[in-house]
């Protein structure tokens, strides 16, 4: 392939990104030397105006990419206070309010418990969940995490711990997911939708 | 998502690129935007690298990135003479020589014939190709083009060109891919793997 090389900097750093292999990487890289629309370079602005702009929020620990801290999501007025939404990493955000299911405001634990990573209470952002009860009167705190053992052991964790301090804690319902058929949902996925039956 | 709005541009220009949908769009973004070893700015700078430097080769018709032109494999001594293989776009010559199956020179078409969306033989580099015969002494062509209806059609008109000025044209072995099993070979592959079949 030496001869090209210059592309072949842009297929490594195109094949670094989530689900993309050396084939997808390849072809992208050719879409854009061929792009007539100038795609390539309105992509190469976009990332460097994103990564310019990227930051942390110290509130939520969500990113902020409008370097305000703390970012828009937490100073928004027309959210309710009161009612925090814990979600493992920022991604979990986007998916939250794609669905515009949510008017509270969030926060982000950075992931979930993991002894075989070494990841414990100490790597989550818990405290800094906790010293958010008090002046933001939190009355309730919504579970948003995953459902494998280890989310599940995250989710008991913080739960006690935020019951202990009198905070109402719920989590996401259990279920078959919308749009699906019975005859796809695994055991698991039937059990709690059975046991989390509801009247109609 | 008006809380994401500088991310919107990145996940816009992403979703630009081929194979990639809105969803993994946003999984990229944000991927890039948390990476910690600098991604977004890499993949940002060999963007606008390529961008800068790619070209158009005048001899073969394929992209070259250093703009050099004629480009760096129209130029390497160390590759046969007189024989070209036609390919109908740039990737097809990365594809090819990513398999290191062939040593002599290339020759774009630039597409195929498609009455359907009135592309004719003008708009095929054909010309451009019998202009090289004589000063390369090209004594054979290989046709390496697609297997559907209007590249079959192509390979057909230009076969018939070239051996008009005295050119040996061949093209590409039809058969089962390699690693496949007979059981996925369809119909068509399978009529054309028993048609070409070989001494053993």
């Amino acid at each position: 392939m030496k001869h090209f090389l210059p592309l072949d900097d842009l297929v490594a750093a195109l094949e670094k990104l989530p689900g993309i292999g050396k084939r997808s990487a390849e072809r992208m890289a050719l879409a854009l030397v061929q792009n007539r629309d100038g795609l390539a370079r309105r992509l190469a602005e976009a990332l460097l105006a994103a990564d310019e702009q990227v930051g942390t929020c110290s509130t939520c620990g969500s990113i902020t990419v409008t370097k305000e801290d703390p970012c828009a999501l937490c100073t928004d007025g027309r959210r309710a206070t009161g009612l925090l939404c814990v979600v493992e990493s920022p991604g979990d955000i986007m998916k939250i309010e794609n669905s515009h299911s949510f008017q509270g405001r969030y926060h982000v634990l950075g992931g979930h418990l993991s002894p075989a990573l070494g990841k414990g209470v100490a790597d989550l952002r818990v405290n800094e969940l906790l010293s958010r009860i008090q002046p933001e009167e939190i009355q309730e705190v919504i579970l948003a995490l995953g459902t494998d053992v280890e989310s599940e052991a995250t989710a008991s964790y913080v739960a006690e711990v935020l019951n202990s301090r009198g905070v109402a804690v719920s989590r996401l319902a259990f279920g078959i997911p919308s749009g699906s058929a019975i005859e796809y949902a695994d055991a698991t996925t039937l059990q709690r939708a059975i046991e989390g039956r509801q009247k109609i």
